[in-house]
C-alpha cells in the first residue's frame, strides 16, 4: 500500500467529519419568531466555525506531513487510525461545547474536554512524525534527518499550546475558547514555511 | 501539495454536503394516510431540489476554477476552507427554508438567510479567483491575465445577483425563491463558454 | 474537466448515499427485550438490503457507462446531477418503505413511491446515454455507434421494468416488492456482457 | 472497470461508515452536571473505540487484499457489495452494544449480534479471496497460487475467531467483548507479514 491510499482514505474521513459538523445546526421549530430563534443559535455558529477551521487545518497539516512521509508500515497505519479516531470525535465535543455555551452551564468542562481532544490529536500527530522519522525509515529522500528533527521540534509545540488552552479554559472558559480561536487563525495565516510546518495537528 | 489534493478533499465535502440534504426528508409517522402525508412534504422536496442543483453547480464551477488555478499557497487553502464552510451550511439553511415554507411563517427571514449564504459563498468564490490571479502567481500558463480578468468580471455577477434575490425575498419571499430557482436553472443550461464560466458559485 | 472528476464526485455521492441507509436502523430503546425488539426491525433490514444492493448496482452501471463516455459538456453534467438527485432520495423512500412495512399500512403507496424513484432514476440514466450518444459526440473511439445503440436499447428496459414493479405494487404491494428484489438479484448475477450492460440503473 | 475504481468506492464507504460512528455520541442535555453526564457515556466511548479500530482494520486488510487482486468481474463486485453491506451495519450494531452496556441489559444478545456481524463480514471477505483465487483468474502475476492458498488459509481464521467471541459473549458478555478488543489490538500490532495477512476482516 502506498501513502496515496492512506491519504485518500484519511481525506474521506476528514471530509465527512468536517461536514457532519452541520448536523448540530437544527432548524428552529418556532418559525413564528424565526429571526430571534436563529440568533439564539449563535453558540452553535461559533463552535461550528472554530471546529470547521480546525479540521480544515488538521487536514492541511496532514497533507504537509505526508508529502514528506513516503513509506508505510503497520504501526504507522495504526497511529494514523488513532489520529482519525480523535478527529472524528470533534463533531461530538463541538456539540457539547455549543450546548454548554447555549445553557451557560458546564463551560469549564466543555472547554477542557474540547481542548483535551485537541491535545490527544496533537500527540498522535507527533507520534506519526516520530515513528516515520526513526532512523529516517519512512521518510522521502528529499528531506534530511536534520530537517525532520527541526520540523518535529515545531510540531511538539502544538499539543503543548492546546494543553495551555485547556488549562486556561478550566479557570476562564471564555478565555480558553478565545485562545483556541486565536491559535487556529494564527496557524492559518500566511507566513514563512517554518510556521506553516509548525502547525502540529 | 498540488491542487489535485485540494480538489479531492473539496469533492469529498461537496459530495457529503449534497447527500446530507436528504436527511431533512423524514418518513411520515402516520402511515395510515401516507399519500397525503408525503404530499405535505412538498416544501422539503422543493428546497431539496433547489439546493441539490445549487451544490451541484457550485461543484461544477469549483472544478472549472481549479482547471485554471495550478498553484497553491496557504491563503488559497484558507479561502477554500471558508468557501466549504459556507457550502456545508446549505443543508442547514435548506432545512430552515423547508420548515418555514411548511409553516407559512418566517418566510422573509428564511429566504433572506438562504440568499445570504449564497452571497457569502459567492464572495469567497470571488476571493479565491482574485487571490490566485494577483500577478498571475497561481494561474496556469494556458490562460492569459486578460482572460483571468474577463472571467473575474463575470464571476463578480454571482454574489450581486444572489443579493438581489435576498432583497426580493425580504419583500416578496416567493418571488425571491423563484428568482433563485431561475438563476440556478439558467446557469445550468447549455450555453457559450462565457456564460458557463460566469456562473460564480 | 475530464470524466474522471465526474466519476470521483459521483462515487462520493454514491458512497455517502449507500452508507446513510444505515441511519434508518435505530438501536431499540427497550434493551430488556433486546432480541425481540431487534427481530421487530425486520422491515428495516429488508429495505436496507434491497436498497443497498440497488445503489451498489447503480454505482456499478454508472461506471460501466462512463467507461464508454469520454467527453463532457454542461448538459451531461446537469443530467448526471439529476441522476444523483434521484439516487440520494433512496435512503428517504427506503425509510418510508420500512415504516410502512412495519405498520402494515400505506404499503401500496410506499411501494409505488419506491418504484417511481427507480423509474425516474432509470429515465435520467437513459437520458445520459442518449445525450452522450447523439452523433457519437461524447463517446470514446473504442465503441461504435451501432454498439451504443444496442446498449441503449437494453438500457431502455430498466425504467420499463421498474414501472411494471410500481404498477404491480399498487395492486399487490408484497408482489411488487418481491419483483424489485428479483430484478436486483437478477441484474447482479454473473452473465454474458449483454445482460450486464442491460442493467439500466 | 479496474480495481482502482472499486477501491475508491469502497474507501468512500469505509470512510463514511467509520465517521458515522460518532453520531451515536450525543451531547448530554443536562449541562448542569456535564462532567458526570459525560462520564456516563463510557459505554459509547468504549463501543466507538472498538468499532473505529475494527473498521480501520477491515479497511487496511481490504487494501492488502486488492493489492493482490488485479481483475474484476461481476460476482466479485457483488461479493464486495455484500462485504460493504455488512461493514455499514457496524454503526448500528455498535449503537445497540453501547445502549445495552449502558442499560446493563440485553448484553448477551448485543455482544452476539455484534459478533455475528463480524463473522458474516469475515465470510464475505473470504468469499472474495476464494472467488478471485479460483484458477488464479483475477490475481496479479506477482503472487503464486501457493501464496494465494497460504494467505487464504490464514484468512479463514478470522470468522472462526469472531464466532468464538460471539459464543463466549452468549455465556459471558463482558468476556466476549474483551475477546473482540483483544483480537482487534492483536491484529493491529506490528508483526511478521504472515500475521498481518492473516487479519481476515
Amino acid at each position: 500500500m502506498d501513502t496515496g491510499r492512506l491519504s485518500a482514505f484519511s481525506d474521506g474521513v476528514f471530509a465527512v467529519a468536517i461536514t457532519l459538523l452541520v448536523l448540530d445546526l437544527r432548524a428552529p421549530e418556532d418559525t413564528a419568531h424565526l429571526g430571534r430563534e436563529l440568533l439564539h443559535l449563535w453558540p452553535s455558529y461559533l463552535a461550528y466555525t472554530v471546529s470547521f477551521l480546525l479540521i480544515g487545518l488538521v487536514w492541511a497539516n496532514h497533507h504537509t506531513m505526508f508529502e514528506h512521509i513516503r513509506g508505510l508500515d503497520r504501526p504507522l497505519l495504526f497511529l494514523n487510525t488513532l489520529l482519525l479516531l480523535d478527529v472524528v470525535l470533534l463533531p461530538f465535543v463541538t456539540s457539547v461545547l455549543a450546548r454548554s455555551l447555549h445553557d451557560g452551564d458546564g463551560l469549564r468542562i466543555a472547554v477542557a474536554v474540547y481542548g483535551l481532544t485537541l491535545v490527544v490529536g496533537g500527540l498522535f500527530f507527533n507520534a506519526i512524525w516520530w515513528w516515520a522519522g526513526r532512523g529516517h525509515r519512512l521518510m522521502g529522500d528529499h528531506i534530511t534527518p536534520a530537517e525532520v528533527s527541526a520540523i518535529g521540534q515545531r510540531f511538539r509545540r502544538g499539543p503543548a499550546l492546546y494543553a495551555v488552552g485547556a488549562l486556561i479554559g478550566l479557570a476562564l472558559p471564555a478565555a480558553g475558547l478565545a485562545f483556541y480561536a486565536f491559535l487556529i487563525v494564527y496557524y492559518w495565516l500566511p507566513s514563512d514555511r517554518g510556521r506553516v510546518a509548525g502547525t502540529a495537528s
